[in-house]
């Protein structure tokens, strides 16, 4: 009997550290099919096709450059081919591009397949407010979508330092298959079942972020911003709680909850911009064109579509942290009021968490 | 109608610290006499009472010298003078004095009157193992206990930096009552009714500092530092849930939780020392001596009691960070070695956190 197929839709550098992990357990498996399809987007490379390169090196000399592919990954060019035998779609790729990827996919993949998901952020409804990848996906393949997020740095998991990584996946069955094709001896996976929660908490960790680096550039100590971190994931709470049923408190403290947050909160470029945003006093595009190269900082789009949705339900009160990060960024506030505006946040009034938990 | 008696035992950098707060709101609230007498073992300081410098300058100008308290916070010398009125009685002095000091006031002080502990840290058992600080003052005095734990750093708090804290308290109108006592607009108070898990998460987060400072000291980056310190939390709620019964995982998210535990495996002298104990191969007690002026550190000693209990229980293998800090600490085992142990911890195994909460 033939064994179930994976496609890894992208090859950037996370779907690359992604593809090695899945391509050594896809070969010891016995149940998983050992050759992994790769859908790389073609580019050249001194002359040479990428696929080509990574098909004959088994290294991605773009994306993931210095470390070894297992040879049963292959590299393909062509959506389509890639993907249309596939059990198993692992979608990594930034996540403007998956509306057209799904298009393209639409009516050409097993109708039994199931997704991941790996794309951190939200994508823009119609309308304006947030829609969760995962849905995207589910709407546009109709098949059933998983996701994993956590901390994981990719160039640190590509050298095979320890973490942990959480799957949401609402099939306890399928479960048990994704955590044996991500696990690693260094990537450690833990299933849960509330997959929004998982999703929702690897976009609005960005914007607790962009407080935290505010917290930084003001140098307010360490107890304040111990304390914005904590009222940030109060918020993160609150947030899925308000917007997604069935949500478990016990998914905030998995690797894709807390974990994620500490290390954007303490490394990462939203803390990083949002700290020379308050020393430099320049703005935010400024200083994307200064520092990331032009690329955009996901902290503040969030804020903006977050607080799209929470101005449309007149809850910015229930959300002040959220809120003032979307207010500071547009320059409608200063960084310093950040501070006034948490002193009378709503977990300090009654007991807000327990009546709602 | 007189109001309800404070009286603050304990003078060091927390207490006074805490004293200008309690002062300030004393003053404030009708149902609280305005005098608020401290405890303050008597030194000499250039030839002058310590109480008397207190009480003339309304300055402790041995441990929280810069800045005032309030004038109607007043120092007493004689521990059962300044307790035997009060109504609420804090408790804020080093763990290790505090049984000599409810010894002295053993039938002096009123028995309506309601204790609450600042002090963190356990006690260690007749016969070994670990004991909560709220249980020896319980039963010592016989009367209520409450805690207030959190990333409070005291020189901070002091600057009025906005920060949080925890409140554990078992019965609800006391819990209001507390709340207006210690709450300041820069210092918010949420309150809860688990004390133990409030009690608890302030001494085993520096079981959890010590092994962030071996990751630190062994440069394995921000990934396995973040997965170190989230099995750290999931060792702290399993323990809470396998020796004490009724404890709420929201707990673990207030200001005592992750607040507290993020600040002391970013800053705090226990990450400090241990990451200097992997990088200078020098013993804890050569460090202690060297960076502590003699001071015991407190993750080391609260490892060895707690892996005391655990292995009396044969449980140590449900708890492979607690066990390995201690064993690193003992140089019985290599601190690189902490991250072979986590490779198998039991959340990675099923959901074992699904399962228990």
């Amino acid at each position: 009997m033939p064994g179930k197929k994976i496609c890894i839709v992208g090859s950037g550098n996370w779907g690359s550290v992604i593809a090695k992990i899945v391509g050594v357990n896809a070969h010891r498996l016995q149940y998983i099919d050992d050759r992994v399809t790769m859908y790389v987007y073609e580019e050249m490379i001194d002359g040479q096709k990428l696929t080509e390169i990574i098909n004959t090196t088994h290294e991605n000399v773009k994306y993931l450059p210095g470390h070894k592919l297992p040879p049963n990954v292959v590299a393909v060019p062509d959506l389509v081919e890639a993907a249309a035998d596939a059990d198993f779609l692992v979608f990594v790729v930034p996540h403007q591009f998956v509306r057209n990827l799904c298009n393209t996919l639409v009516g050409k993949i097993k109708p039994t397949a199931i997704a991941i998901s790996l794309i951190k952020g939200f994508d823009i409804a119609e309308g304006g407010g947030i829609e969760l990848i995962s849905n995207v996906i589910n709407r546009s393949l109709k098949v059933p979508v998983a996701v994993l997020m956590g901390a994981n740095l990719a160039g640190e998991v590509a050298k095979e330092n320890f973490c942990e990584t959480t799957i949401g996946c609402a099939d306890k069955k399928v479960s048990l298959a994704l955590k044996e094709i991500f696990e690693a001896d260094y990537f450690r996976v833990v299933c849960v079942e509330d997959v929004e929660t998982v999703e929702i908490c690897g976009a609005l960790k960005n914007i607790v972020a962009c407080a935290a680096g505010f917290c930084d550039g003001l140098q307010l100590g360490d107890n304040t911003k111990a304390a914005v971190i904590r009222l940030g994931l109060m918020e993160m709470v609150q947030f899925v709680k308000t917007f997604y049923a069935n949500c478990k408190l016990a998914t905030f403290l998995e690797s894709c909850g807390v974990a994620d947050l500490i290390t954007t909160c303490y490394g990462g470029r939203n803390r990083m911009v949002s700290e020379a945003f308050v020393t430099t006093g320049k703005s935010i595009e400024d200083l994307e064109r200064e520092k990331l190269n032009g690329q955009k900082l996901q902290g503040p789009i969030t804020a903006h579509e977050v607080n799209y949705m929470l101005a449309a339900r007149k809850m910015e009160d229930k959300f002040p942290l959220f809120t003032a990060v979307d207010q500071i960024c547009k320059r409608k506030i200063e960084p310093k009021q950040l501070i006034e505006l948490l002193k009378n946040h709503p977990v300090h009034q009654t007991a807000v968490l327990k009546a709602h938990l």
